[in-house]
Formats: C-alpha cells, sequence, structure tokens
C-alpha cells in the first residue's frame, strides 16, 4: 500500500525524478496557479473538470487550493528558483492575485515560460496610480486622483480635491487595508504615517459620493475575444464584500456602460484571463471605474451556480487558450454572501447542518485553518426568480454558519 | 521549497507520522472514499466544496479521484488491511461502485469504522438476484426472474420465460458485461458457458418489451428522510449509456410511479447516500424496476449543472449525516451525453476546443489516462429551455470530441 499525499515531508531528490504531469497520456496542458487561496481553489476545480492538471504554488501546504491540486509546492512566490520549479511543471501559469512581484514573473518569462497575465500588466495592474492613469489615458472615466509621495504632493491633492478624500498605498491594499478616509487638514499627517507615507508610496483620490457599487467579470481570451458577465451590485460593509446580487437592479443604459468600460478596460490592459472591474454609479447617473483586479474575484463567486460557464472555468479556458464559455445568467437572479470569520482561531464551522437544511442554497467552504475578524472562509450562493428571493434564501443560510473556536 | 504530490513514492513509514485530517482546526469529518474513478472524482469535488476533507482509496495513484483527493492511498479494497488504513483516515467510509466485497466492508465495521452504505445493504444490492428477491418481497414490481445456477434452473428458467430472455452473472455485471440475451433453445448451452455458468452464479430474467428506459436518484439521509431527483430518459446503445434527458417525456402519473418505487426500493434496502434506480416503461404503462446501484450513478450526471444541489453533494451529504439538499431543476431541462473512448489509446481528447466553443455545453473530462473502446472518459451536460433545445448543444459539443491516440 502507499500513501500519496501532501502532509509534510521534504523531498528535494523526488522534485528531478518526477515527470511533468504533462508528458502523461492524457497530453492535456498543465495549468500552474501562484497562490493557493480559496480564487486557485475554484480555479483548480473548473480546470480539473475540463481534464487539466493543476500545480499550485503556495507558502503553506494546507493551504485551500493546495489540498486539491495535482501537485502542490510550497515556497515562496518571489524566490525565482520557485517560480522557476513551478515553470518546469506548469505549461501555462496564471496568477491568484496581484501582489506578486512582477519582475519575479518577469524573470519566468525570459526563461521561456507562459505567464498569464504578463508581468507588464501585472506592472502596471498592481500599482494602482498607474492603474488608474492607464484607464485615464485609455479614456475610462475614473475619480480625480493625484500622487502623494510627499508631504508637498500630500498638500497639494488636498487642496485639489477638498475633503473629504481618500488616501491610499499604491501597492498591496485590499480589502480597504492600504486605505484611509481624510476628512479634514488635521487628520493629513496621521493618515499619511499610518500607511508609511514617506517609505511607500501613496496616491490621493477623490471622494466618490456614490449611490450604488457596480462590478463585472471581464475575460479575454489569448486571442483577443472577450465575454463579459451580468453587472452585480456589491455590498460592503467595512470595506470587504458581503453580498453580490446579480443581475444589479440597474437601468439597462447603466449595465452596458459598465460592460463597455470593463471591456475597454480589459483592452487597454491587454488582460489575458478574468478581469474583476468595480465601478461606481453615481447620483447624476454616471459611471466611474473605481478598480481593477488582474483574476477572477469575489463579485464572480456566484457565476459557479448562476452562469452558463463560471468565471472559474473561463479564467482556466483564456489561459489556456481555449474558447470562452458562455457568460449568460441560467436563473433569473442570482446572490452571493460571504462567510467571514468572526473571530480569531480556529477555522472551525458550525451550525453548517443548520445552513444545509436551508433549501435551494449553495455553501462553499474553503477549507482553510485559520478564522480571523472579517476573513473569507467562505460564501453562499442562492438562484431565484428574484433577486429577492434568491437574498432571503442565501442570507438565511448564511447566518446559520460561525466560525470560531471549537465547541 | 518543498514539493506535496501523489506521483509515486512508497512511504509506508510516513504514514503513521501523519495525523488524520479531521484532527485539524477546520475539524469537519473526512470522507473516505473506495474507489477512484469518476464518480468517486466528482463526489470528491462536491465534498471538498462543503469544506470537508477527502481520503481516495484506489489501485492506482492516477486514478480520477486520486489527482484531487486530499489524500489518496493506493491499494487493493478488498484487503483488510488497506481498508484499515482508509478507516484511521477517515470519519465516514463510502463506496464508488458495488464491487467491494461487502466481507471486508464487515471487517471494517467490526473494526468500528461507519460505512455507508453498509455491508448488509451492499451483500443484498451486489448480488443482482438477491436484489431482485428484496425488490419483490417489498412489493415493488420487477420482470420474472428465476436461479439459474445448474444446467437444470437454467432449462427450467428457460421454459418458464419462454424465448428470448436474458442470462445475467448474478455479481460483478456492468454496461452489459455479465449480460447475455438468449434468443432461442439452441443458444442455451453457450450463453451459459459464457457466463462461467456452474462457475459462478446465474439467473434469468423475462425479456423486457419497454418502451423506454427511465431512472432517477433517489437519497436517503442518515435519519431516513429521502429525497429524489426529477425522472429521466436514458437512451443506452451497447448496453452503454449514451444520453440522459431531463426531465422523461413521459406523463405525470409514470413520473410518480418511478419516484414512488425508487423512494421504496430505497427504504426497502435501507439505502444511505445515493441509490440509482433504473426503471423500464412497458408498452402498457406499467413500470418495472430492472436494476439499482447503490451509489450515484450515470443518469444523475447532469444534476451538477441542472439541480439546486447535485447527486454528489446530496452522496457526500447523507452519509456525512448533514441535511439533504433540494432535487429540484434550475432550468427547465437539461441533456446530458457521455463522452466514449472510440478506441484503446492513451486517453488523450482532441477537439476539446471545438467543443468549447459551442455555447452554453458544459464539457467533463475524467482525467483518465487510458482510452478503451466504449470506456467513459467525460460527460457533457447542456440546459435549454426544451430538452430538444439542450440535446441539440450537449450532442454538438460531444460529437467534437475523440479519445485516442495522440495526434
Amino acid at each position: 500500500m502507499t500513501l500519496f499525499s501532501r502532509v509534510s515531508q521534504d523531498c528535494p531528490a523526488g522534485l528531478a525524478a518526477q515527470r511533468p504531469r504533462a508528458a502523461t497520456g492524457r497530453g492535456q496542458p498543465t495549468l500552474g496557479i501562484i497562490g493557493g487561496g480559496q480564487l486557485a481553489r475554484m480555479t483548480a476545480m473548473a480546470t480539473l473538470k475540463l481534464g487539466h492538471d493543476v500545480v499550485v504554488l503556495e507558502r503553506s501546504a494546507d493551504a485551500p487550493a493546495a489540498t486539491l491540486a495535482t501537485h502542490a509546492l510550497v515556497g515562496d512566490w518571489n524566490d525565482p528558483a520557485v517560480l522557476a520549479e513551478l515553470a518546469t511543471r506548469a505549461d501555462v501559469v496564471t496568477l491568484e492575485n496581484e501582489f506578486v512581484d512582477a519582475a519575479a514573473l518577469a524573470t519566468l518569462e525570459r526563461m521561456g515560460a507562459t505567464v498569464l497575465p504578463g508581468s507588464a500588466m501585472m506592472g502596471r495592474v498592481q500599482d494602482k496610480y498607474l492603474q488608474k492613469v492607464l484607464l485615464r489615458d485609455a479614456g475610462i472615466p475614473v475619480a480625480p486622483f493625484l500622487p502623494a509621495r510627499t508631504p508637498d504632493e500630500l498638500h497639494a491633492a488636498a487642496a485639489r480635491l477638498g475633503f473629504p478624500f481618500v488616501l491610499k498605498a499604491r501597492r498591496d491594499g485590499y480589502d480597504g487595508r492600504g486605505n484611509r478616509t481624510v476628512r479634514a487638514a488635521e487628520d493629513l499627517h496621521d493618515a499619511y504615517a499610518s500607511l508609511g507615507g514617506g517609505t511607500r508610496p501613496l496616491y490621493a483620490e477623490a471622494w466618490c459620493d456614490f449611490s450604488v457599487e457596480l462590478a463585472t467579470i471581464v475575460v479575454r481570451g489569448r486571442a483577443g475575444g472577450t465575454a463579459v458577465y451580468p453587472v452585480v451590485e456589491t455590498v460592503q460593509a467595512d470595506h470587504v464584500c458581503r453580498i453580490v446580487r446579480a443581475p444589479a437592479a440597474v437601468d439597462a443604459e447603466a449595465a452596458r456602460t459598465v460592460e463597455r468600460l470593463a471591456t475597454a478596460a480589459a483592452v487597454a490592459l491587454g488582460a489575458v484571463g478574468c478581469l474583476g472591474v468595480e465601478c461606481f454609479l453615481m447620483r447624476d447617473g454616471s459611471v466611474l471605474v473605481n478598480e481593477l483586479a488582474p483574476r477572477v474575484h469575489n463579485s464572480g463567486h456566484y457565476t459557479i451556480e448562476a452562469c452558463a460557464c463560471s468565471q472559474f472555468e473561463n479564467h482556466a479556458r483564456a489561459v489556456l487558450g481555449l474558447p470562452l464559455g458562455a457568460t449568460h445568467l441560467v436563473a433569473p437572479a442570482a446572490v452571493m454572501v460571504n462567510l467571514l470569520g468572526q473571530s480569531a482561531g480556529p477555522a472551525r464551522s458550525a451550525g453548517l447542518d443548520l445552513a444545509l437544511a436551508v433549501p435551494g442554497a449553495s455553501v462553499h467552504i474553503y477549507g482553510k485553518d485559520r478564522s480571523a475578524p472579517g476573513r473569507k472562509l467562505g460564501h453562499v450562493t442562492a438562484l431565484g426568480a428574484t433577486v429577492a428571493a434568491a437574498e432571503a434564501v442565501a442570507s438565511r443560510c448564511a447566518s446559520e454558519i460561525r466560525f470560531g473556536a471549537a465547541s
């Protein structure tokens, strides 16, 4: 009897002895994913469904995607030797998040690896200031923004934008981390210092008094074709997405504008794969693009159950050079509710039995080991005849699940 | 850097060192699956989605489910030591097929393992003659049948049933293997010999001149509750399922009869988890139960896309003691088409790019290494406003995919 497992054992000698999976009888290209969280996990499931093997690179063998990839490499994303090992095992390398160093990706590309999205695009999008410049230069409406690399630039920006405005780190922010709303001149110094001003580059953005936050996922293939998912409404609390409603309750004109801007952003960026596009619908009916995520996105999790082809499968199709799948809803409406950690501790879920007793709700638990306040540990999707009906089911189901210490 | 992999390496010493996954912070029970084919693979995906770990036991590390289970054990299903190892790693053990020796399962149960479905039920269902006796005794209509363990019994059965009739092995038959249609008295000897008559037990069944083959999946929870999926029409060729149409184009009365008989069979059998129930709709409108499969079933693959909760997730829910999910269709109709091997050779697929260009079709490739004529290597599902519309999409997509030698 032999055990095949990912539970830790150092086996550097084994590395060289193993042939790449692409050499098996199946002959399909292997997808490598940098990052092993829930986005990689759901991408891996969709890729495996198509008969392709998956190699995941993460810092922990217990990562959500590492437990189901065909192989898991454990190491640092930004270590060129680790990335090189990944490249030998995968025919195409993609990314779960935008925090991988673009220079490390460029090194991979120089070694001949196919990295999608590529390092040039990642370099433009992972710096939010450059991202905004790119969008503005492409004629895509964004909120006014200015650099704030120095106290002088900060004060000049405050004078131009007025209060309140939003001070942001150009890199590595997510779910509100790396953002501060500056409400008055006396807050400038604190906000600047708290975000690491002077040691890391910041920029300033006008405050947007929007009526609703909209989002969509656009997927762009290697040959340049695009497909866009329905426009959804996202509800945030404490800068973390809580609820996604599909389709958004906005007029057709606003939805078309979001789809058009998202597609234009993907083209301007030279995106390959999924691009999450977050927008503000302003009180005057205009649409501003708020932020891009060059990957599958929380606002598209509902597509697993609700669309003909999920964002995860479409991302895999796009980066593997396969035709894009249909993005239409298969039900009139769908709502997704995130399951967030309430407290720090083991990510043991309680109430799953009660949640699963809610008819028509689809529960996804990501298999993370640790809970933390606001950490995304799962989600629930429900389809319905209306958004309200779907939301009633999804919310009721989600409300039953708690993550925390063992009971 | 560490590689976690299932690619072969003997590590018996590692076995004892590894703690069961159930002991991690996630704290959810681990599901063990005996068998690692496509049924285990799709069950594993559904179980992982709920946040539970999966251990698969198969004879090959390249088995479809072994590549994505949290752990894979490689060994013989019927070896008690191997089963014992599985039991220490899993909180609940289930089965992908009905060919696991019931005595081996009973040994596992005596060791304290939770095996669902249990050895007693497996013993009754894996012997098709005993299965028929159980159904008949429960008042469930089945075709007339008689034992054919000896030439004398064979001739007596032929005299009672008339020609043609069907001679069947009591055990280990599937997809037509182990069955012979006997058309005349002069064929009796050949049919008996070819099925191993005298060395393994056979039985004889009346020929059923049915108008259509119907099937459903009934799922029964540990506490005894049941849920039944829509009744579907199955189209077989050469004894292998080719197409599944949901819902079946039969009147409501016939559909209700199938649902009622399926539920009665699950209760009579003491089933836990999914039970595939194949029926004949006879030309006089009556329904006979043809065969039971105590597991997820090919006729339920369409439920992944088409039902609120798939058969795979419902099987996992049932055996893990969780509430059953809703079984209703989320679209008016769905059709599944199997992808079968055309020839022996590597299971390299050609035409996947053409298949994926068909909008609205969902392609599943099982990741098997070897193709063989008639071997199930994948399937395609499409939803539609009508069965005809869904079938047009699924068939067009499936027709693009070929499995055979490398091009």
